[in-house]
Protein backbone atom coordinates (compact mmCIF):
# COMPACT_ATOMS: atom_id res chain seq x y z
CA UNK A 1 0.00 0.00 0.00
CA UNK A 2 1.05 3.36 -0.72
CA UNK A 3 2.07 6.22 1.69
CA UNK A 4 -1.28 8.52 2.09
CA UNK A 5 0.53 11.85 2.19
CA UNK A 6 3.24 11.53 -0.90
CA UNK A 7 4.52 14.00 -3.49
CA UNK A 8 1.01 12.95 -5.60
CA UNK A 9 -1.03 13.98 -2.73
CA UNK A 10 0.37 17.25 -2.07
CA UNK A 11 0.34 18.18 -5.74
CA UNK A 12 -3.36 17.42 -6.18
CA UNK A 13 -3.49 19.90 -3.48
CA UNK A 14 -1.57 22.49 -5.23
CA UNK A 15 -3.27 21.73 -8.56
CA UNK A 16 -6.74 22.95 -6.62
CA UNK A 17 -4.96 26.32 -6.16
CA UNK A 18 -4.23 26.61 -9.59
CA UNK A 19 -7.64 25.96 -10.43
CA UNK A 20 -8.77 28.54 -8.51
CA UNK A 21 -6.08 31.00 -10.28
CA UNK A 22 -7.52 29.62 -13.35
CA UNK A 23 -11.29 30.49 -12.67
CA UNK A 24 -10.34 33.96 -11.61
CA UNK A 25 -8.94 34.76 -14.82
CA UNK A 26 -5.09 34.33 -13.47
CA UNK A 27 -2.03 32.04 -15.35
CA UNK A 28 -2.88 28.88 -13.07
CA UNK A 29 0.09 27.90 -11.16
CA UNK A 30 -0.48 26.87 -7.54
CA UNK A 31 1.50 25.77 -4.66
CA UNK A 32 1.43 24.52 -1.02
CA UNK A 33 3.90 24.14 1.66
CA UNK A 34 4.72 21.25 3.60
CA UNK A 35 5.94 20.41 7.21
CA UNK A 36 5.65 17.13 8.68
CA UNK A 37 2.83 16.14 6.35
CA UNK A 38 1.19 18.94 7.09
CA UNK A 39 0.07 21.76 4.62
CA UNK A 40 1.22 25.08 6.65
CA UNK A 41 0.80 27.37 3.48
CA UNK A 42 -1.09 27.69 0.21
CA UNK A 43 -1.13 30.29 -2.77
CA UNK A 44 -1.86 31.01 -6.01
CA UNK A 45 -1.09 33.24 -8.58
CA UNK A 46 -2.94 36.83 -7.57
CA UNK A 47 -0.79 38.89 -10.25
CA UNK A 48 -4.02 40.13 -12.05
CA UNK A 49 -6.42 40.52 -8.83
CA UNK A 50 -3.87 42.23 -6.87
CA UNK A 51 -2.28 43.90 -9.54
CA UNK A 52 1.20 43.22 -8.00
CA UNK A 53 3.55 41.75 -10.53
CA UNK A 54 5.42 39.50 -7.00
CA UNK A 55 2.23 37.72 -6.49
CA UNK A 56 3.24 34.39 -7.95
CA UNK A 57 2.07 31.58 -6.10
CA UNK A 58 5.45 30.64 -4.52
CA UNK A 59 6.20 34.46 -2.87
CA UNK A 60 2.60 34.25 -1.54
CA UNK A 61 3.36 30.59 -0.26
CA UNK A 62 6.83 31.55 1.14
CA UNK A 63 5.14 34.47 2.97
CA UNK A 64 2.07 32.48 4.26
CA UNK A 65 4.38 29.78 5.31
CA UNK A 66 7.40 31.60 7.36
CA UNK A 67 4.48 33.93 8.96
CA UNK A 68 2.84 30.14 10.01
CA UNK A 69 5.97 29.03 10.84
CA UNK A 70 7.43 32.22 12.54
CA UNK A 71 10.87 31.41 10.89
CA UNK A 72 12.40 33.08 8.06
CA UNK A 73 13.81 29.89 6.71
CA UNK A 74 11.33 26.79 5.87
CA UNK A 75 14.11 24.24 6.62
CA UNK A 76 12.22 20.37 7.20
CA UNK A 77 9.28 22.11 4.33
CA UNK A 78 8.82 20.99 1.15
CA UNK A 79 7.65 23.59 -1.46
CA UNK A 80 5.05 21.76 -3.74
CA UNK A 81 4.34 24.26 -6.66
CA UNK A 82 2.47 23.12 -10.50
CA UNK A 83 4.79 24.86 -12.64
CA UNK A 84 8.58 25.28 -12.71
CA UNK A 85 9.37 28.48 -10.64
CA UNK A 86 10.23 31.42 -12.71
CA UNK A 87 13.61 33.42 -11.57
CA UNK A 88 11.91 35.69 -8.78
CA UNK A 89 10.04 32.69 -7.48
CA UNK A 90 13.79 30.22 -7.44
CA UNK A 91 15.63 33.69 -5.81
CA UNK A 92 12.91 33.69 -2.98
CA UNK A 93 13.42 30.01 -2.73
CA UNK A 94 16.98 30.35 -2.27
CA UNK A 95 16.51 32.70 0.67
CA UNK A 96 13.53 30.38 1.77
CA UNK A 97 16.05 27.14 1.89
CA UNK A 98 13.38 24.82 1.79
CA UNK A 99 14.86 20.77 2.22
CA UNK A 100 12.86 20.17 -0.86
CA UNK A 101 11.46 21.72 -4.54
CA UNK A 102 8.43 19.45 -5.92
CA UNK A 103 7.50 20.60 -9.55
CA UNK A 104 4.74 19.56 -11.99
CA UNK A 105 5.69 20.65 -15.51
CA UNK A 106 8.50 22.49 -17.20
CA UNK A 107 8.75 26.33 -17.96
CA UNK A 108 11.16 26.33 -20.89
CA UNK A 109 10.59 29.87 -21.95
CA UNK A 110 10.66 31.26 -17.95
CA UNK A 111 12.13 28.39 -15.82
CA UNK A 112 14.94 29.08 -13.42
CA UNK A 113 16.71 25.98 -14.74
CA UNK A 114 17.67 28.06 -17.84
CA UNK A 115 20.12 29.97 -15.48
CA UNK A 116 23.73 29.83 -14.59
CA UNK A 117 25.20 30.16 -11.94
CA UNK A 118 22.18 27.70 -10.40
CA UNK A 119 19.68 29.85 -8.69
CA UNK A 120 18.65 27.62 -6.08
CA UNK A 121 20.57 26.93 -2.83
CA UNK A 122 22.47 23.96 -2.52
CA UNK A 123 20.42 22.41 0.43
CA UNK A 124 17.12 22.45 -1.84
CA UNK A 125 16.76 18.94 -3.74
CA UNK A 126 14.72 19.12 -6.17
CA UNK A 127 11.92 16.69 -7.64
CA UNK A 128 9.77 17.25 -11.24
CA UNK A 129 7.27 15.91 -13.63
CA UNK A 130 4.88 15.29 -10.52
CA UNK A 131 1.37 15.45 -11.87
CA UNK A 132 2.67 17.17 -14.94
CA UNK A 133 0.17 16.56 -16.95
CA UNK A 134 -2.58 17.86 -14.86
CA UNK A 135 -0.39 21.18 -14.80
CA UNK A 136 0.38 21.23 -18.67
CA UNK A 137 -3.37 20.87 -19.20
CA UNK A 138 -4.29 23.76 -17.07
CA UNK A 139 -1.80 26.37 -18.45
CA UNK A 140 -2.54 25.20 -22.33
CA UNK A 141 -6.44 25.91 -20.99
CA UNK A 142 -5.04 28.97 -20.20
CA UNK A 143 -3.06 30.17 -23.30
CA UNK A 144 -5.74 28.64 -25.37
CA UNK A 145 -8.49 30.21 -24.20
CA UNK A 146 -6.39 33.51 -24.19
CA UNK A 147 -6.26 32.92 -27.99
CA UNK A 148 -9.60 32.82 -28.52
CA UNK A 149 -10.54 35.50 -26.65
CA UNK A 150 -8.19 37.46 -28.75
CA UNK A 151 -9.03 35.99 -32.09
CA UNK A 152 -12.62 36.58 -31.45
CA UNK B 1 22.99 74.73 -11.99
CA UNK B 2 21.75 70.91 -11.89
CA UNK B 3 18.37 69.37 -12.28
CA UNK B 4 17.28 69.31 -8.65
CA UNK B 5 15.46 65.92 -9.36
CA UNK B 6 18.11 63.75 -10.02
CA UNK B 7 19.65 60.54 -9.68
CA UNK B 8 21.89 61.73 -6.61
CA UNK B 9 18.83 63.37 -5.11
CA UNK B 10 16.36 60.15 -5.42
CA UNK B 11 19.27 57.47 -4.09
CA UNK B 12 19.35 59.86 -1.01
CA UNK B 13 16.08 59.01 -0.61
CA UNK B 14 17.13 55.14 -0.99
CA UNK B 15 19.31 55.62 1.70
CA UNK B 16 17.51 57.14 3.99
CA UNK B 17 15.38 54.24 4.05
CA UNK B 18 18.96 51.62 4.23
CA UNK B 19 19.60 53.99 7.05
CA UNK B 20 16.19 53.32 9.22
CA UNK B 21 16.32 49.58 7.69
CA UNK B 22 20.02 49.74 9.38
CA UNK B 23 18.55 51.26 13.07
CA UNK B 24 16.32 48.21 13.10
CA UNK B 25 18.89 45.44 12.76
CA UNK B 26 18.28 44.91 9.19
CA UNK B 27 21.23 44.17 6.57
CA UNK B 28 21.22 48.19 5.33
CA UNK B 29 18.97 48.19 1.94
CA UNK B 30 16.65 50.49 0.91
CA UNK B 31 14.76 51.72 -2.14
CA UNK B 32 12.19 54.29 -4.00
CA UNK B 33 10.24 54.13 -7.05
CA UNK B 34 10.15 57.11 -8.89
CA UNK B 35 7.45 58.36 -11.75
CA UNK B 36 7.63 61.62 -13.27
CA UNK B 37 9.86 62.87 -10.50
CA UNK B 38 7.97 61.77 -8.07
CA UNK B 39 8.45 59.22 -5.62
CA UNK B 40 5.80 56.69 -5.49
CA UNK B 41 7.10 54.14 -3.61
CA UNK B 42 9.72 53.69 -0.55
CA UNK B 43 10.91 50.26 1.24
CA UNK B 44 13.59 49.15 2.76
CA UNK B 45 14.76 45.45 3.59
CA UNK B 46 12.42 43.94 6.61
CA UNK B 47 13.37 40.55 6.72
CA UNK B 48 14.17 40.08 10.04
CA UNK B 49 10.94 42.41 11.13
CA UNK B 50 8.70 39.80 9.11
CA UNK B 51 10.48 36.87 9.29
CA UNK B 52 9.76 37.00 5.60
CA UNK B 53 12.54 35.83 3.19
CA UNK B 54 10.60 37.95 0.48
CA UNK B 55 10.92 41.03 2.33
CA UNK B 56 13.93 42.91 0.69
CA UNK B 57 13.44 46.63 -0.15
CA UNK B 58 12.64 45.66 -3.44
CA UNK B 59 9.96 43.66 -3.24
CA UNK B 60 8.25 45.82 -1.04
CA UNK B 61 9.05 48.99 -3.07
CA UNK B 62 7.39 47.29 -6.21
CA UNK B 63 4.39 46.04 -4.50
CA UNK B 64 3.55 48.80 -3.38
CA UNK B 65 4.06 51.26 -6.29
CA UNK B 66 2.35 48.64 -8.32
CA UNK B 67 -0.65 49.33 -5.67
CA UNK B 68 -0.03 53.26 -5.72
CA UNK B 69 -0.56 53.30 -9.76
CA UNK B 70 -2.96 50.38 -9.93
CA UNK B 71 -0.94 48.79 -12.35
CA UNK B 72 1.49 45.75 -12.39
CA UNK B 73 3.72 47.28 -15.01
CA UNK B 74 6.24 49.96 -13.75
CA UNK B 75 6.98 51.60 -17.28
CA UNK B 76 7.86 54.94 -17.16
CA UNK B 77 9.23 54.36 -13.34
CA UNK B 78 13.15 54.58 -12.30
CA UNK B 79 13.80 52.00 -9.33
CA UNK B 80 16.29 53.58 -7.28
CA UNK B 81 18.13 50.63 -4.49
CA UNK B 82 21.12 50.90 -2.77
CA UNK B 83 22.75 48.19 -3.23
CA UNK B 84 22.95 45.81 -6.18
CA UNK B 85 19.48 43.43 -6.65
CA UNK B 86 19.33 39.81 -5.63
CA UNK B 87 18.62 37.04 -8.61
CA UNK B 88 14.91 37.57 -6.58
CA UNK B 89 14.32 41.23 -6.83
CA UNK B 90 15.88 41.34 -10.23
CA UNK B 91 12.99 38.75 -10.95
CA UNK B 92 10.64 41.15 -9.76
CA UNK B 93 11.82 43.65 -11.77
CA UNK B 94 11.79 41.72 -14.66
CA UNK B 95 8.06 41.46 -14.15
CA UNK B 96 7.81 45.00 -13.39
CA UNK B 97 9.52 46.05 -16.37
CA UNK B 98 10.87 49.79 -14.65
CA UNK B 99 12.03 51.78 -17.72
CA UNK B 100 15.21 51.71 -15.51
CA UNK B 101 17.38 50.78 -12.66
CA UNK B 102 20.29 53.11 -10.37
CA UNK B 103 21.60 50.83 -7.70
CA UNK B 104 24.60 52.14 -5.34
CA UNK B 105 26.74 49.46 -4.78
CA UNK B 106 27.11 45.66 -6.61
CA UNK B 107 27.48 43.06 -5.02
CA UNK B 108 30.10 40.69 -5.58
CA UNK B 109 28.33 37.58 -3.71
CA UNK B 110 24.63 37.60 -3.91
CA UNK B 111 24.03 40.75 -7.39
CA UNK B 112 21.88 39.49 -10.48
CA UNK B 113 25.04 40.06 -12.70
CA UNK B 114 26.33 37.36 -12.03
CA UNK B 115 23.65 34.98 -14.43
CA UNK B 116 23.30 34.21 -17.20
CA UNK B 117 20.74 34.91 -19.08
CA UNK B 118 20.63 38.18 -18.07
CA UNK B 119 17.65 38.50 -15.43
CA UNK B 120 16.20 41.82 -15.97
CA UNK B 121 13.79 42.80 -19.31
CA UNK B 122 15.46 44.08 -21.90
CA UNK B 123 13.65 46.90 -21.70
CA UNK B 124 15.08 47.97 -18.22
CA UNK B 125 18.14 50.14 -18.77
CA UNK B 126 20.59 50.14 -15.50
CA UNK B 127 23.14 52.90 -14.02
CA UNK B 128 25.11 52.06 -11.10
CA UNK B 129 27.66 53.88 -8.98
CA UNK B 130 24.84 56.28 -7.56
CA UNK B 131 26.26 57.14 -4.11
CA UNK B 132 28.43 54.28 -3.99
CA UNK B 133 30.56 55.21 -1.35
CA UNK B 134 27.58 55.65 1.23
CA UNK B 135 25.88 52.49 0.46
CA UNK B 136 28.97 50.48 0.73
CA UNK B 137 29.85 52.23 4.05
CA UNK B 138 26.05 51.41 5.31
CA UNK B 139 26.63 47.46 4.71
CA UNK B 140 30.45 47.70 5.72
CA UNK B 141 28.88 49.23 8.85
CA UNK B 142 26.52 46.44 9.65
CA UNK B 143 28.73 43.48 8.85
CA UNK B 144 31.65 45.10 11.21
CA UNK B 145 28.73 45.41 13.95
CA UNK B 146 27.31 42.12 13.23
CA UNK B 147 31.07 40.55 13.47
CA UNK B 148 31.55 42.38 17.18
CA UNK B 149 28.26 40.99 18.16
CA UNK B 150 29.67 37.22 17.34
CA UNK B 151 33.33 38.22 18.61
CA UNK B 152 32.21 39.99 22.07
Amino acid sequence: MGKIFDDEYFMREALKEASTALEQGEIPVGAVIVCNDRIVARGHNAVEALQDPTAHAEILAITAAANALGNKYLSGCTVYVTVEPCPMCAGALYWARPDRLVFGTGDEKRGYRRHTPQLLHPATRVTNGISEEKARHLMKKFFDDLRKTREG
